[in-house]
């Protein structure tokens, strides 16, 4: 390995959509590692709706990145060389890292990844780091979905919305999922066992949801926003519950966005809607993987990756998801697993 | 007393502001009771924001009133006749009925109004009716307000606003209300006890809130809806309760209204925005009544009614709400009091 490392950075503030100078890629050589500091090969890094937000000038959840700063995001690495007691050369660890092919980081900064035996590395990475315990604190916690709910996922053929639709199905809902082509919908019917979807691009979704959900929906599960949101709140059921989890149809945009437009249902139907940001869970993470890996292992949760090759090819991937492009979870290969 | 009774009646489907023949008042006989059935002779009427939407073609939280059907509203009044076992003539009782000198109507429809010797009867039907009970589960069961949290209330100066933050006073949080003018302001301050009052036709509300809010928005008691409400989801601390009571500022709109421009903020400080309708609670109203006595008899809550005088005046009355125009609860003596 040379003592080189290449690195993504925030290089100029997106005016909308992310442009191609948005990110830079820069090499540099790699620092010694601190007392307390471990050396990462990266493997997998996850492309995630949220990316946007943190590009942003918005006040938003946790520290933005500053501009010149490494771009960020969720990982999956091996530990190279290590001055922390708690890892050793060889282990696999996750966090919110650089986009970087090899890095130094504060062990403190790092998780160990769960034992995932059995289970196709990636696809493990892929449920377990982010999209699996979103979906999972999304439908419990913050939908109390319930057996026997009408439950809405949108964006449902993304990486949350297929596991929270699993999820509420394992839970003994009845699932729609909303998505953006004809394709992906026959994935939610037919690969993810969802009762109807429907398509948003080709549907009126209002008298589409009424048709699919006769009886109303009790937990809508949003991660879109806009029209979408507002269909949603139109046919929702009195006391029920609206989970935000992403409005990824707002991140890129210039000018203000209203919010949804049958917002007054908020009172008519006694609706109660909620924010959440995953990150504020890390200390449940053991019970989720626990129930996600039971889940995998046993069969009951179906995924789809959309591998992208190289480093260098992680920005323009980004752009993908903001379009509906990707097709299932969006991830890079950064460096090879271990061997086994 | 004559065998005529005078009623308001919903005339013709308000396009937009309420107007002069969207109600009609019309005399006809008084009906003879059957079986199970009052008649009652109507001493105060109380005007509520929620009037006007139960004259929209918007699907509520409640039956609407159908075009020709006598107006309603939340009143007191005294049984002169009963066939009911429960009632006998010059109890008082409260319910929802319609705007009418004297009507008759189903004895399960009736409440008894609660014992309130000592205070105003005016003043009572007032709080004890509607706002305090509105009040009291907006601050507690909705928007959970501990000791030390701070309070945004806006329409601080209306009749649900001016208890809610009194009643938050009383758990003690600091309390700001917005109002429409600088003398509602100063009641808020000099006569409520709020801590900190903003005039929003005046001040920019934003710098406002952040001046009078510095720590941030703990709850935020939304009567108003627009831009007073994405102001306050602007300044919210992260897991804010966001009590939507009311939304008047769009009840009158003749094209769709945007939600709150700030939407994202359920997600950037993890908000829970959570509406209500104060009917679902009738079965607790022995434990608000309760409550609300304790206060009143102690001196606790500040009060103000704006009193309007005879059933003829009810309807251009009602107008006062959309526009501001009342100066505090706003209510119509239709009866005598009866003698002590």
């Amino acid at each position: 390995m040379s003592d080189t490392a290449r690195t993504w950075h925030f290089n100029r503030r997106p005016d909308g959509d992310i442009a191609s100078d948005t990110l830079a890629l820069r090499a540099a050589p790699l620092p010694t590692p601190g007392e307390g500091q471990c050396v990462v090969r990266t493997i997998y890094l996850s492309l995630d709706a949220t990316n946007r937000v943190w590009l942003s000038d918005w006040d938003i959840y946790m520290d933005p990145i500053r501009l010149g700063d490494p771009m960020r995001g969720f990982l999956l690495g091996e530990v190279t060389a290590s001055r922390h007691p708690a890892y050793e050369p060889g282990q696999l660890v996750c966090c919110l890292g650089p986009w970087s092919d090899r890095f130094v980081i504060d062990g403190e900064a790092l998780q160990p990844f769960p034992d995932a035996s059995g289970l196709p590395l990636a696809d493990a990475f892929a449920i377990l780091m982010i999209a699996g315990p979103t979906a999972y604190v999304g439908m419990f916690d913050i939908g109390r979905i319930e057996a026997g709910d009408t439950v809405v996922v949108t964006a449902a053929a993304g990486a949350v919305g297929s596991l929270a639709g699993q999820i509420a199905k394992l839970k003994g809902c009845r699932v729609i999922g909303v998505a953006g082509s004809d394709e992906k919908c026959r994935w939610l019917t037919d690969d993810f066992g969802f009762d109807a979807a429907i398509n948003y691009r080709t549907e009126d979704l209002v008298p589409a949801l009424r048709e699919k959900a006769p009886d109303g929906i009790d937990v809508h599960f949003e991660n879109v926003g806009g029209e979408v949101l507002d269909a949603g709140l139109t046919c929702m059921n009195d006391y029920g519950r609206v989970v935000i989890c992403g409005l990824i149809s707002t991140y890129n945009s210039r000018d203000p966005v209203p919010g949804p437009y049958m917002f007054r249902n908020v009172i008519m139907r006694r609706l109660t809607i909620r924010g959440f940001v995953i990150l504020d869970y890390a200390d449940r993470y053991p019970e989720f993987h626990a129930a996600l890996l039971e889940w995998m292992r046993a069969g009951s949760l179906r995924y789809r990756l959309d591998m992208v090759e190289g480093l260098e090819a992680a920005a323009d991937a980004l752009r993908l998801l903001y379009t509906g492009g990707n097709r299932g979870k969006l991830m890079v290969r950064i460096g090879a697993e271990p061997a086994q």
